[in-house]
């Protein structure tokens, strides 16, 4: 019998270069909200998403037909873009087989931090159960990358990598001697009855509070509304085949 | 009625620049061992302990008389020192009065680090009420600066911190709004109840078993067995007045 896989968790991407091996397969979750917008968008026929790091890289694309533009920096959407990262945009608009050009505080970032020498796909709630299925199938280690707050560790983000965790120790797969997936784990299991109750003292939650983004937080704690896995290929955000 | 202060954790020292702030007290801890073997020196009598970074630095005091050498690099003790960072060891041996230079793989780094701008104390289980007293009394905001392993995240520090976060909550004096003490406080609430059990599956047991340090392990995690307040004055740690 094969040694079990490991999961690590990466708790800001600040701590990257510890966890970078060249052969796990990194899951980048920006809980609130960026990777739950991919998501979602993915969700309602998006065709694909270029992640871009800054605001002008994603305005290079401004004048490409059947491309959406979305800027979020500080929780807000960027002035002149058509999207932030709120999820719920993609609800409200025809999305169908159009591609996403996207840059986000934290989310773009870390997936493009991991890119570099690792396959990567596109964590959230929305489609937690689907996700552990599938990288239950790749027979590969796995990093959590948490995408955090500008470097520093963030709550929603460690709850999401403890629920994955969680649900990844549950197929008996995988084992985890990592403190940081443990730590999350413990966080997760005391939290889960009531995120939102407990994402109530976050750090997110007071900074965003004025922005009236209670709808989008309950709407990015919701599980399993969705089964898409968005893949990185060549530099673009696909479904995995 | 003032403001309540603020605590926060910063979970590896890869992290501190995003919490140096200039005033905070920094609260530097090392659960496994460092700190906890400073805790325990000067409850048996240790005047003063010299922390330094590196082993070479260490072995400058070679020839001073009434000088103890303490090098600690991956769990083991440095050939040709007296002592590592064995906790136990300052119970068997006459060191009163005596003076300690010590240097250990993580926790005098984080001393280093945070005492540049920073008024600095000494943390562990074994000296935690006393410690919570004695910050309660000092009228300043509080970063807990986890010593981590080689930067990555540590299990045994956060819970510490969490223990920590939560005797300051209760003094009314402090609130939290820093998603890693709520986080590190989450992890605390889960283990108390028996943290050696929570620790077997740390990193740092695996990391030293084949070390035979978990008589160690056990005496770190008591609480309150001194009282002391080891703080760094002029580059060295004495008692607080």
């Amino acid at each position: 019998m094969r040694d079990k896989r490991q999961i690590k968790v990466c708790l800001t991407p600040a701590l990257f270069p510890l966890y970078a091996d060249r052969k796990s397969i990194v899951v980048v979750v920006d809980v609130l909200r960026a990777t739950s917008a991919m998501c979602t968008a993915f969700h309602y026929g998006m065709n694909k998403i270029i992640p871009v790091s800054t605001v002008e890289e994603a305005l290079e694309y401004r004048d490409v037909e059947s491309h959406i533009l979305a800027a979020e920096r500080n929780g807000k959407q960027v002035r002149g873009f058509d999207f932030g990262n709120s999820p719920l945009q993609y609800q409200d608009h025809d999305v169908k087989d159009k591609t996403l050009v996207m840059t986000t505080t934290n989310g773009t970032k870390a997936i493009n931090i991991a890119k570099r020498d690792h396959q990567v796909v596109i964590g959230s709630f929305l489609n937690i159960d689907a996700l552990s299925d599938w990288l239950a199938k790749q027979n590969k280690d796995i990093v959590v990358l948490c995408a955090g707050w500008k470097d520093d560790f963030c709550f929603e983000d460690a709850l999401f990598a403890g629920a994955l965790t969680e649900k990844l120790l549950k197929t008996k797969l995988f084992e985890s001697n990592s403190d940081s997936a443990n730590g999350s784990r413990m966080i997760y299991i005391r939290a889960k009855e009531d995120m939102y109750r407990f994402l109530g003292i976050s750090q997110h939650r007071r900074r965003l509070e004025h922005l009236n983004i209670e709808k989008d937080v309950k709407y990015c704690l919701q599980e399993n509304i969705t089964s898409v896995i968005p893949v990185l290929k060549e530099d673009e955000l696909v479904l995995a085949e």
